[in-house]
């Protein structure tokens, strides 16, 4: 089978190439441009037009009514929590299977992350295991929800769409206003996914995006927080710029903040790269459509695809072993690696760290399966061929 | 004597600029060559030489041991704070008047800032002043210092080299040493500043640089951590790339990390900014000068020179008003910048803060007086003339 495999892989992969990453940057459009411009008139730092700019072109293509670029996902995650008010002692629902900085994001609020299990649909956070789970375990008092079995309160819940598939929202929105649990999306990996034709990161009360060298776009390190409450933007756009209270000289700060704030030369790479998404969207469809193909004939294994409700920007492209070939997940990894086709596993679970093993946390029989037989495969946009041929 | 002052402000600045700024960055080196080269080859974020090369160059350039490159200074006074052990609830020293990134670094790990009076020669914090105060309210138990009057733990103090001069370290070493207190260097204005012919950064623990726009050299928005200790260095680094354990393809993460490195981007703009920086230290010198020469009729006021026991990078010129005309400081701000000489006034001190205002400090007399009488003057490298002409 793992023969099999490369052999398809290489099938949909160019044979120029000794080694193929999981996902290249690619900067071929005014990148060269607007970053030379920075370096010309020296705005490069925190004044200047670009993130500005960056900012109006993320409201644009998102539909999400404001943006606020910051250093990376990480920082928005983490302003995206405070700015839902979740505080020291409270806990926060996530899926297991995340990056590691939805829960470090947490632990920076001094709150605590509450681990939800995944469905193989979306292999995101599923909603209606957990409809269950807090049937169970968690009660309204006062429009606050608690968690019974640790008297603390359940103040935010981060959905994270996985490798760009968007989950289930409509009924975690649900969820949500029955419990009253604020809902910030994790969007980090889904710039250019859809959730029933509008854009993932404006469904909650905030949303975080990544610009990290790995995601579908640039900006070196970055991200953004997004919301559709002007008033949620104006204190995230304070809180990441060390709220300073507006003043021609006099340095005043209101509240502890943070510098979060993305460069101007970081916010001129994004802006050249935003004008590039849809056709790097467009390859990475043609290159997720050519594996599928390719892939449908080689057994024990399913090529994931977009859920039903969702067009996603297939981020990153993933396999699923079958539950009888899961036994051989790390051989297949290392046979694809040491043959210069670059895959690499699911995250390891939060729940299985050793600073997050005591967190509270649901069955997560899904999650744990998940782990064992999700393999992402090379995925850059070129991968897909020209966007005139797409 | 303002208009006099003007007058001789206007007699060192170029007459061929309608507005001057604080402190403008400068590339005509290799930044376009080293950016471009990152562009280039997709190497733009968290993986490249140049945040090797960086690192590298720091080390070689102020002499300690180790350095690592982060995406500003306030993350790396965080990470320098955590490594220094300070935990939720110690108290940590910190001169009132700084920028406010040295007290929003202590709340992120959940201490106190503690704040402490500054004297006229550095504008730094007072060593002697401290001395006597922690004679009254300190005691050394089990080798760990106490604040009596609050029962928490004294944990670390963080100097801050203001406008790059640097404070007065030994009798400072010497507290440290005999209550058990860690040194953190905040040295985020001071690359290029010498006490005692040793670069500023590598007398404590640990320190923190920055590399923000207004700084001697920038990389749009940067930082880093120096330290001697090779084992707080790799601790270091791996805090503050999300404390991933080394793996083919496992991810696996042992602590609560941080997403705080440096993107390659940022770091070759800073490789190309380091080869210029003997250029800028010379022409800013040559700034002072011209200064100091020309301010020194002016009655009511003093040009800030370095200390006796230190070379000063004069990142930030000042003058200090003579109290009698300390209630006309507003008036000088408001008629230098209407005249296009960019002009500030000290931070407002950390203890007048509403979010500080309830934290431990001792008499404060000099920072508040320092505080109406100090005032920052254009400073860009450009203005001491052609490094040649120096």
């Amino acid at each position: 089978m793992i023969d099999l495999l490369i052999e398809k892989l290489r099938s949909v992969l160019p044979d120029d190439r000794s080694f193929l990453a999981l996902h290249e940057p690619n900067f071929q459009g005014n990148e060269w441009q607007y970053v030379k411009e920075c370096l010309d008139t020296g705005w490069v730092s925190s004044v200047g037009k670009y993130v500005d700019l960056f900012e109006q072109k993320l409201v644009e293509y998102t539909g999400v009514s404001h943006a606020v670029a910051v250093v990376n996902g990480t920082a928005a995650l983490h302003i995206s929590l405070l700015l839902s008010g979740v505080e020291a002692g409270d806990e926060v629902l996530m899926p297991t299977l995340t990056f590691i900085a939805t829960a470090n994001a947490v632990s920076y609020c001094g709150a605590i992350p509450h681990f939800v299990d995944c469905e193989f649909r979306t292999l995101g956070l599923d909603p209606r295991k957990l409809a269950t789970y807090l049937a169970e375990i968690a009660e309204v008092r006062q429009d606050e929800c608690y968690n019974r079995q640790t008297g603390r309160r359940i103040k935010a819940i981060v959905p994270m769409h996985t490798f760009g598939h968007p989950v289930d929202l409509d009924p975690l929105l649900d969820l949500c206003a029955r419990y009253q649990i604020e809902l910030v999306e994790d969007a980090a990996e889904s710039l250019g996914s859809f959730y029933k034709g509008q854009h993932t990161g404006g469904f909650g009360h905030i949303a975080a995006l990544s610009f990290n060298g790995n995601k579908v776009i640039t900006t070196g390190g970055g991200g953004a927080i997004l919301t559709n409450d002007a008033e949620l933007a104006k204190r995230a756009k304070h809180l990441t710029t060390t709220a300073k209270v507006p003043h021609k000289w006099e340095y005043n700060h209101d509240a502890i903040g943070y510098n979060y704030r993305l460069p101007n030369l970081n916010a001129a790479l994004g802006c050249a790269q935003l004008e590039q998404l849809p056709g790097f969207l467009a390859q990475k469809r043609t290159l997720a459509k050519r594996y599928q193909e390719a892939l449908q004939d080689v057994p024990g294994l399913t090529f994931v695809t977009e859920p039903d409700f969702a067009k996603s920007n297939y981020w990153l492209n993933a396999i699923l072993l079958d539950e009888t070939e899961a036994h051989r997940r790390d051989e297949l990894l290392r046979a694809t690696n040491e043959q210069g086709i670059m895959t690499r596993p699911f995250w390891t679970g939060m729940h299985k760290l050793p600073m997050f093993a005591d967190c509270p946390r649901m069955d997560l029989t899904v999650a744990e399966s998940l782990e064992w037989r999700t393999i992402n495969i090379p995925s850059s946009p070129f991968l897909g061929g020209r966007h005139d041929e797409a």
